[in-house]
């Protein structure tokens, strides 16, 4: 039986990137015989345009049918100023998120030999970098009950969110956190700010609970002002970090950005069957949109990713990324990742030379 | 009329860098007759061993009735498991924050020249960073209501917090950043996740309408992910950041660790009056505590802060500060901060030399 792919470019460089990583995509969909059935849909400011919501009904629904999704970046200062909360882009992302249960997010940071300079750290620091953080998604405060913005006694105005995990969704998240240190290096470090915040002391007590049923994985736990702190100082003491919504998206950007090439990291989103969406770590670029200048690697190995994760074909994920790793070698860099002595190219001819090396 | 300085050494390292304050407070008093009547009482986990509670009533008063306050640092393992959340030593310098009124926490990122090494940014990344750090302290999430773990249907537990924020709030901690950004290099940058929490659509609110009073100072917004991001990529960008309590534990801790000397770091948190608590960004490093190791220069330069901010004696914190750099020049280092070539000091060593100096 065939599988679905649907592709979502979203906003700002969405559409150039993703039009690489189709390129790529649609050579070993041919060349291994994959049959996948591949579709476009709208979403985010792109979709607000031309629908007036940020995540359609039939994007909803394409995306429910799919095997797996493959997303662009979403959001741009064209949309952010629009009163209405739910018609944002942002909103179509977190709404599919959610929606489809894809709970399980894995943001790697991995530094790349061949872009070791472009690091802000000191060499000896980030020097074979390689740490997985698992982010909860679909839950903390950002999806939390209640929220808004509302009037006080004497019209004084007050905005609240609500961060809120039950033990299930925790256990959830920890089990693939520990089966990714499992198969890593078995070690586990949990941030949480369970000195202040009752959510994240209940966090703790289930990441402790699990832990009897991983005695191989090394179990640490870590405060997230610590945390934050501990990545700039010595990021190599980590292997996989396990955190909420709200953190491991401050976290893991921290992390992307020690390796100095965000434009490389690609992430996977995944409910409990495996199902997911893949996209890059980075967001839109509005500033460099439609220039040909954005890095279209990190969806390119989004792609490799969804291969492995989602739809069954290893060989076709192992085979792009020596690619990617080629064409690096060959000294091809977009201008985020530009070096003395490199050859800078654009958003295509990245594309167009990792389809040549594969 | 004299005035009070009530002394918290706190837990960990906390009394011996709290030791070697007093000795540089007590001589730059006596010096310039600043006729300072100096108190010690017990807050966190040493309070918690001698009456039960982290925020003993007898130190609330002192604090209340004191002028300014120096705080070693709270908190350990040793007090980390207690099942009543309401027993932790954080709670005792919540209390304090709280119970005072100490809205305003001040927490600059400086890189000393003398320590460029230290870092493990690359020098040209840091070289000459200073940013100052404009968190609230008393409301957000730390103190939001309502929070605790309960049962839902079938007894499955749940945790949960409010991050809330009025916009009195949100008001009174932009105004002195705005402030702090107009005796600086007037740029302020706000950072909210305005895309996500509609407690920060609010602050975002606030904060433009605010910039309307201080049309001298740029005003800038930027999401926490990509804060955390470009305090790695390129923190001399910065000159004020603005943000709530949770995000400025966060960003405070990841800025001042760009340094590579947190040990360096002073901190004030002040009320709507000027008086203030004062102490190192640190914490209580209870691995080494009792050793000699720990630098005390933090908490030194806290003392500066205080005589400038809340005693009215910003000669005597001039000096202070001239002395800490004397030291520095002098090739004297404790552990944290030691290289090559410099000469290694014990935590009384240090103050010793600090005195010595002034
Ligand atoms: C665009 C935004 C809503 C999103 C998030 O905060 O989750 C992004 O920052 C991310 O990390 O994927
Ligand atoms: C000890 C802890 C409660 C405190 C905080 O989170 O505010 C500390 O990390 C700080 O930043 O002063």
């Amino acid at each position: 039986m065939s599988k679905n792919v649907l592709v979502l470019p979203g906003d700002g460089i969405g559409p150039e990137i993703v039009t690489e990583a189709r390129k790529v995509l649609d050579l070993v969909n041919a060349r291994h015989g994959l049959g996948l059935e591949i579709s476009e849909a709208l979403v985010g400011g792109a979709a607000i345009d031309a629908t007036g919501v940020p995540l359609p009904e039939e994007t909803l629904a394409a995306a429910k049918a799919a095997d797996a999704i493959l997303l662009g970046a979403v959001g741009g200062p064209k949309w952010d100023t629009n009163p209405d909360f739910a018609i944002r882009p942002e909103k179509g992302l977190l709404g599919i998120r959610s929606q489809l249960g894809l709970f399980g997010n894995l943001r790697p940071a991995i530094l790349y030999p061949q872009l070791a300079h472009a690091s802000t750290l000191k060499p000896e620091v980030v020097s074979g970098l390689d740490i997985l953080i698992v982010r909860e998604l679909t839950g903390g405060i950002y999806f939390g009950q209640p929220r808004g913005i509302r009037e006080k006694e004497g019209g004084i105005r007050e905005g609240f969110n609500t961060y809120v995990y039950d033990e299930n969704e925790i256990r959830r998240i920890g089990r693939v956190a520990f089966e990714a240190a499992r198969a890593r290096d078995k070690r586990l470090c949990s941030v949480d700010k369970a000195n202040v915040l009752e959510v994240t002391v209940l966090w703790r007590e289930i990441m402790e609970e699990l832990s009897k049923e991983y005695p191989d994985v090394e179990l640490s736990h870590m405060y997230v002002d610590n945390a934050a702190m501990q990545l700039v100082r010595a990021p190599k003491q980590f292997d996989v970090m396990v955190t909420g919504n709200m953190f491991g998206d401050i976290l893991s950007d921290a992390a992307a950005m020690l390796t100095g090439s965000i434009g490389m990291l690609p992430s996977a989103s995944l409910d409990e069957n495996g199902k997911g969406m893949y996209e890059p770590c980075h967001g839109s670029a509005p500033d460099i949109a439609g220039q040909g200048k954005a890095n279209p690697l990190a969806t390119i190995l989004s792609v490799a990713m969804m291969l492995r994760y989602s739809l069954n074909a290893g060989e076709a994920a192992d085979q792009i990324e020596a690619a990617v790793s080629k064409v690096l070698d060959q000294g091809l860099r977009t201008g985020d990742i530009m070096s003395e002595g490199m050859r800078q190219v654009s958003t295509s001819e990245m594309g167009d030379a990792v389809v040549a090396a594969l």
